[in-house]
């Protein structure tokens, strides 16, 4: 089991630091000592670089005005008064230092917003798993703007670029979204330049390279995240605002909703994907980092995910079972290869009520050693074969890297299936049957396609003779992800933990001992699915969830409201009789009669929310006896006969889930690209493709094409997987080679990188 | 929730120690400190003494042997060789001490074995919950047994009538269950006498009172119940036996099987609990004290149960839902007198991997302070009312009593129901409709009856207005089991964590505000149910299990085979049609055709795991187109047509499901006793009936019944509400009080206790 955390090891070589929870923000101090510094090689731009690139962004704006130094708004809010520029809207640029290890170097946090904007450095923390943000000392403000004198200087513009991916670039949602004049500093607070709020973002987002991108950030809506420091004062006692007033303030009271998504999927990736699981109300944040609420909108998806896949090992005799969530340390250190991935990010309990407990005891990462000396016990005989258990649980692994909802979380659930067999090729088997499961889990429910195959040597489990895997695709990223992974253990863990019967087939000689190891499978889904889920089908509007796992698939709503009450209760009556009967034939529908809302704030609420067919139904439809059917994958719109309803709504059902697997289906094939030159593997690679490489399938080779596939910038830096100049990995040896054609050399093919023959074509990528 | 922590806490005032993981056995230094006695009180028993108990008993045996003092099995073997004894079989009397906190007086184990009989300290620690046994100092030895005089005269004869409760006396199961002479020492090594082990056993029976009992262990199984330290080393190398043959050695490739269960359910309650469990394959024991491993014979009834109710409570409106396992120290201690009761059995999660959290994170022990903060961001507005989340989890405490399968875990699984509402009264009703499907979980699925009710003030969850609960009863050891509960929680709770919304009935009235606390409720079932379960319906063959939740039904089994193969197809086929028939009719049935056990063999393994109806066919069967039916519960056996077979089985098992309710039903309401006249109270009690008392409902009127109530026998004594002498206390205020009748009194009838005028018939008794 668990690929992907010994990927993830490999390249935990990140300089982000150990994030632990949100809310020790604000009460420690800080300690003395030798400090990394941020970047040593930073020289200072000037003003008429910052000019210089304004004017190549074709970025206009007035005079940039020069006045004496100032220190704080109300002085340079004077200083403007006396040139006439007195209403211009005033900015605030904050540097924050996250706490950060004392091996690492800082990971400071630059904000820019609108000088009346509360930026609350404990949510903001939050935000970006970042632990105990304070302001930055001057020290580190010199370091990271070279160009300032003093925090008083402080300014964005001056950034260098690129723009450091260690450096966070904050920029506040009323700045970002204003078309309005902002005052700015440009490298020192005696000279003030005015720029509309959007160029800002432009100027800003000119600077960045890649995903890291600059984050705008609704601050309202943030520090409502924060539901406990922030929330009782502000409701009894507002506090006293800072700057003046808030055109935005969001009162508790008003169901003021925040409508849109913020973040265009193909522009912030990372920005939309959160927003999206925040609003369509897939989870909340959790004041643990790492951890997260799943919310009925998600959990329903992955019961139904639970069910299904229920079922279905059920026919292939699989029972399922609970084991305790704690591992006995001599446990889990028992084999010690097999830990020594998972060591770095076991979490150990040590303490119960007040008393320490002597031996520490860890929650489990993975169940193997928790599960696996009972199999010892409990198989006696070769009558006892095919032991095949499953368990539905939760497992910890206490990563240091930035945390990302369903991808990766602290405490996440999954399946996780262990098996004995006598022979192996029952074994081998039965691996296949669950990659099916696995398979028919993404395509047929969740409508994403993925392709099955073998992992690499590389690539596979570490305690696994072999390992299969189903590999989805992210088209906005062009990454691959892996979907789940099904071992096969050979006899490796049951040599180690003695699992041996007395073999049917074999007769006992001279009393010598003829027993024989078992041979075992493991297999495990996560709810990492959800996750793939959205970001392969979400849009701007927000999720677009599959009618199969939708916990609800239509959405009434009533339009063409009248003033005059008695003539609404009609077509309220009507959309209530719709709704019954088709939660009568087995859809999950709703009516959604909630007062005070206007059909158009509904139809938004519900695309952000990803229901997939949304029926309006007024007057003139029940007059016409039909509905205006909105499909929300597509937006396609058609009048629907209320007559048989039930029948029709489950065919355009099947439809849209039909279409919705088969449009990313073509998404996905149209980015699977054969190359059988190395010149066109990086150019690829940076299309956002997955490449399927003529390979030799030697490990040693993957390391080559991994290195010499990063694109140029990334040279000698250090490895960010997620970076989008990072090298390729092999994802799979896909199962259907027929699929990619034969090779074009025949027998004669040569491996891309090293010349010997090739094997297989290959699926490469960069990936999550 | 979890009236029942509160309750233990209450009573948590056990000499016993800390118990922690088993695996800590064998490696930790004693230190030295003072030590505090076993019991200071104890006196020196003589010879004369001993030889009365035995006449008292009826006791036969022949003349005591007098010969020199010996010092170990050999020279006591030469000494009765002398007097021609020679060929009797030794025992050996061992007294260990468990590793206990320094303010806590000593819990030593006494063992009688058989000479030959190795006696494990890891593995008997583990199965007695005690921690790192040692043998115990020649002091030690004097405190408990004060007429030896050194380690060479340890025996059990002289023990103390009664012995003290904090003494576990362990009796080797090859001495108790044999008729043959054994020999012992009287009260030094100088003297011998020959007992038959089943007199051994009655004599140290006769020392003990109540539940406390002496604990007969077979060693050969409790060494394979400890699976890693042993079992390696057990196959590859046998280690040399300690003493001469070992009759009843389990070699593992023989499938010799444990048969019988090995305790009588009236006679060893505990010991009949724990076997029936392992040997009905509902769970094993773990290598962490506390938690158990649920195998799928457990595990599907459990998911029965959550089907069934996961599917009513949607019927109610209430979604699914995944809270994070972990909650922040400042969370979790946001709410001082909620967190009291839990604080000291909360783990504490301080490190990951190598790193020291700086915050301690803890594991939830329930969810309301890590819920509710939620609660107070996602309800902004009454039209978000009602919310009603549940989470199917598992929930951590720490306890440090004695921990008992299913009824008291470390680990346990349970759902967690919590919902809002903007009015009492529908809160109020959903608490019914909650208790009402508990009470169908109990008698509908597990056909276990129990009576809904309120809790009294002192019994209720602390956080509550008011707790509801459905309480069960074990006939067995006489005590009343708290079977679910479900609270009211007004108003507590939104206070605290401002969970309230603007009222849609009351008007703002100069701007001030006029927002409402939302009203609550808390509900939560737990794996407890299957432990009451087994308790109920178990007997002395093992396990009986309802059909309804079954997860094999129906077992078919062969009979009547002849040696020549030929023959047997014939049945087998017949044996696989009938299994498939079944099926296909919906019956959870399994043909045994496991080859080389007979048929009793396979009656016998179906009997202990309690498969609730069994079909034998055989030749003459088949030739008359009929099966045996043998019902499990009761021992009926009938022969039942083959010819619509399906239809006969399922109507045989509804009547088992219908009639194991109304047997239990019927045992359950002959115990529950009115009672109105105090001197009738501890009789009643003792009896193993539950009161039925005119009360008046007031809080201290209780403690003095249950001061009262106890035995004469332990009054001042530690309060251990396990102790069959215990006091009683309210189990619930019945709701169908007609069932009781009218008071005799009318409306002048007085409570038991302090004479005011009684409320209600109130339920009261010892309890789990």
């Amino acid at each position: 089991m668990l690929n992907r955390l010994c990927l993830l090891r490999r390249s935990l070589t990140s300089t982000r630091t150990f994030h632990q929870t949100a809310f020790t923000l604000a009460f420690n101090s800080s300690k003395k000592k030798l400090r990394i510094p941020f970047s040593p090689t930073m020289s200072a731009i000037s003003d008429s670089d910052i000019l210089g690139r304004l004017s190549k962004l074709s970025i206009s704006h007035p005079d940039v005005l020069k006045h004496e130094a100032v220190a704080g708004g109300d002085a340079w809010k004077g200083q403007l008064e006396k040139v006439g520029k007195g209403s211009v809207a005033l900015t605030k640029t904050l540097l924050f230092k996250p706490k950060t290890a004392k091996s690492a170097a800082p990971t400071p946090v630059l904000v820019l917003a609108a000088e009346s904007t509360q930026t609350p450095s404990g949510a903001l923390g939050t935000l970006l798993n970042l632990k105990e943000l304070r302001l930055a000392s001057e020290d580190l403000i010199k370091e990271v703007l070279p160009s300032s004198s003093s925090k008083d200087d402080v300014s964005p513009l001056p950034l260098p670029s690129p723009i450091p991916s260690t450096l966070h670039v904050i920029l506040d949602s009323l700045v970002a979204n204003s078309t309005a004049e902002h005052a700015l500093h440009l490298t020192s607070s005696s000279s003030t330049i005015l720029l509309r709020g959007v160029d800002v973002k432009a100027y800003l987002e000119s600077l960045v390279q890649g995903e890291t991108g600059v984050r705008v950030v609704d601050f309202e809506e943030l520090k409502s995240k924060a539901p406990e420091p922030v929330k009782k004062e502000a409701k009894k006692e507002p506090a006293a605002p800072v700057g003046t007033a808030k055109p935005q303030t969001v009162k508790k009271d008003d169901d003021v909703y925040e409508m849109a998504i913020q973040y265009k999927k193909e522009e912030d990736f990372p920005g939309w994907y959160t927003d999206v699981l925040i609003k369509g109300q897939m989870l909340d944040y959790y004041d643990i980092s790492g951890c997260y609420i799943l919310r009925p909108w998600s959990y329903t998806i992955w019961q139904t995910i639970q069910n299904w896949f229920d079922d279905e090992i059920k026919k292939l005799g699989v029972q399922d079972c609970y084991f305790p969530m704690f591992v006995s340390k001599a446990r889990l250190e028992k084999e010690k290869d097999h830990i020594e991935g998972f060591a770095p990010e076991v979490a150990w309990v040590t303490k119960a009520g007040k008393s320490d407990l002597e031996e520490h005891i860890a929650i489990r990462p993975t169940s193997e050693t928790v599960m696996y000396p009972y199999y010892a016990k409990w198989i006696q005989s070769h009558r006892d074969l095919p032991l095949k258990l499953n368990q539905w649980n939760s497992v910890v692994r206490w990563e240091f890297k930035n945390p990302q909802p369903f991808l990766r979380t602290r405490e996440f659930l999954w399946q996780e299936g262990h098996t004995a067999f006598l022979y192996k090729s029952e074994a081998e088997q039965e691996v296949l049957d669950i990659l099916d499961l696995y398979r028919r889990v993404y395509t047929d429910l969740l409508a994403v396609p993925v392709i099955p195959g073998k992992k690499s040597e590389n690539e596979k489990f570490a305690g696994a003779d072999y390992t299969t895997t189903v590999e989805g695709f992210i088209s906005t990223t062009g990454r691959g992800i892996q979907g789940a992974t099904s071992h096969h253990l050979g006899q490796n863990f049951s040599k180690m933990f003695d699992i041996t019967v007395e073999s049917p087939d074999s007769k006992q000689v001279d009393g010598k001992d003829s027993r024989v190891p078992v041979f075992q499978n493991s297999w495990g889904l996560s709810t990492r699915t959800l996750g793939v889920m959205v970001m392969v089908h979400g849009d701007d509007q927000g999720l677009v969830l599959p009618p199969r796992v939708a916990m609800q698939q239509v959405v009434i709503v009533p339009v063409g409201l009248s003033k005059s009450e008695g003539k609404n209760q009609t077509i309220y009556d009507e959309c209530l009789k719709l709704e019954r009967t088709l939660i009568a034939a087995g859809v999950r529908a709703k009516a959604d009669l909630r007062d005070g809302y206007t059909p158009g704030w509904k139809f938004n609420d519900w695309e952000m929310r990803g229901v997939p067919l949304r029926l309006e139904l007024g007057p003139r439809d029940i007059a016409s006896n039909s509905t205006l059917a909105v499909r929300r994958f597509d937006n396609n719109k058609s009048s629907m006969p209320l007559a048989d309803i039930a029948t029709t709504v489950r065919t355009f059902l099947d439809d849209i889930q039909a279409e919705m697997l088969a449009r990313a289906t073509a998404k996905f094939d149209s980015h699977l690209i054969n190359v059988t030159k190395w010149e066109d593997v990086v150019p690829t690679l940076d299309a956002k493709n997955v490449l399927v490489l003529p390979w030799c399938e030697g490990p040693k080779c993957e390391d080559e094409i991994k290195e010499r596939s990063k694109s140029q910038a990334n040279k000698g830096q250090q490895e960010d997987a997620k970076a989008p100049s990072a090298g390729a990995k092999s994802l799979c040896i896909p199962f259907g080679q027929e699929r990619f054609g034969p090779f074009p050399d025949g027998e004669e093919q040569k491996c891309i990188q090293c010349g010997e023959k090739a094997k297989s074509w290959t699926m490469f990528g960069r990936s999550y």
